[in-house]
């Protein structure tokens, strides 16, 4: 049966590879690029260097980003519709770039169990054979933890991860302290109203890091500010962080 | 400047060790091993081959964890003066066991960030000269998602990481779909009513990991017998589950 295997690639330093994903990469006869733009060339030209270091026998078969609405008010309908798009590209990729004897891979940054469609999109998959399995990657939010030096967690209390988009519509939520947030394409942090301190941290694991933390409400417009000079300056953020609710 | 480098390990799979930590092992004067106790040796002998293999130059330091009044009615009190012993011991291993140019590393299970208590207690050390940092490693949650094949959380949905504790006390939160419990030694799980699916696994990453999903009604009371007999045989149990809310 043909095989795939969903490989969880880290943040971004390519250090973060663990031994299994090594061996992994080392197995695959076909590697799977989603190719999301040009924004985003940097990151694919990461993976193409993992490829050539760790895989140098495998195909590199590229699969265009079908578009998403991101103006959909139904977003989760919006969403519904891109991972239905991304299974047909998914399932041509596996039918006709492999044999039935042979592996291929799919390179997800952080780890594939976190904000990331793979898995849900292999799931979605009808009508060819293929078996998966699921390498597990260091995430941005790890990444971010170990950088600040901090725990994403207090002793015995709890830490949710959470979207931009939910942060911006609920608030901090009530019954947690420590609050992780991704996907914030709206800087949602500017309206958090509550005494928080905030651990940022954006392009985790590279070369252009940018680390900032501090008092949410003494530190909020120096994140902006530092977050649209960085976005400007290299045409693409990828920025997460935590709030941590002040005792 | 002496310097401590907290280096997670993985769940448990040697394999599951990033570049970055096997380099982090190499450059290693001495390693500091907290010990446990008998019932959970299996896993000091695992850190000990890593240790042999990655760091045959490093001196290994054994430390005895403090005991824990674990019965103790205030939980986060018993837990600061376990720290504070922890914090002791901890500075006098990098006062004694280092000079002033070396390098000693604490190897952490999991990921440094997510329920350990390592980071907190090297903040709390006063009188020695020391800096630290943190590499980041593959967390059991993630090892559970993968092995499980599943997200952690939903598309535009929030995922909470929480111990069985809180479980116990509050119950399924309400405004999240998708919990993480970790730590649970009283099987908390078995008190939830709401309608959800489990994820379970224990020993994630070892030869003797055990998986078992479905819906909690259905599945808790045979979660708990292989729970006990697993941890009657081995002597100690390391498990994690996730809840997933049904639609």
């Amino acid at each position: 049966m043909r095989e795939v295997l969903v490989i969880g690639i880290g943040a971004g330093d390519p250090d973060q590879l663990t031994i299994e994903a090594v061996k992994a990469l080392g197995r695959l006869d076909a590697a799977f690029l989603v190719d999301k733009g040009d924004e985003k060339r940097d990151l694919t030209d990461l993976r193409r260097q993992l490829l050539k270091q760790y895989a140098p026998g495998a195909r590199i078969v590229t699969i265009s980003d079908p578009p998403r609405d991101r103006a959909a008010t139904q977003y989760s309908g919006a969403v519904d519709d891109w991972r239905r798009k991304r299974a047909a590209a998914f399932r041509e990729v596996i039918e006709n770039e492999l044999t039935e004897t042979q592996t291929g891979g799919f390179l997800v940054w952080g780890d594939p169990a976190l904000f990331d469609s793979t898995i849900g999109v292999l799931d979605d998959i009808d009508g060819v054979d293929f078996s998966y399995s699921v390498i597990p990657g260091i995430s941005s939010v790890s990444t971010l933890a170990a950088r600040h030096r901090i725990g994403l967690n207090r002793v015995g209390r709890a830490v949710q991860i959470t979207t931009g988009r939910r942060l911006a519509d609920q608030g901090m939520p009530a019954d947690v302290d420590d609050l992780v947030v991704m996907l914030d394409a709206r800087t949602a942090y500017q309206h958090v109203t509550d005494d928080v301190d905030i651990y940022w941290g954006a392009y985790l694991g590279t070369p252009d890091e940018i680390l900032i933390q501090g008092r949410l409400a003494e530190t909020k417009d120096q994140i902006d500010a530092v977050r649209a000079a960085a976005r400007a300056s290299k045409g693409w953020i990828m920025d997460t962080y935590l709030l941590r609710r002040r005792d």
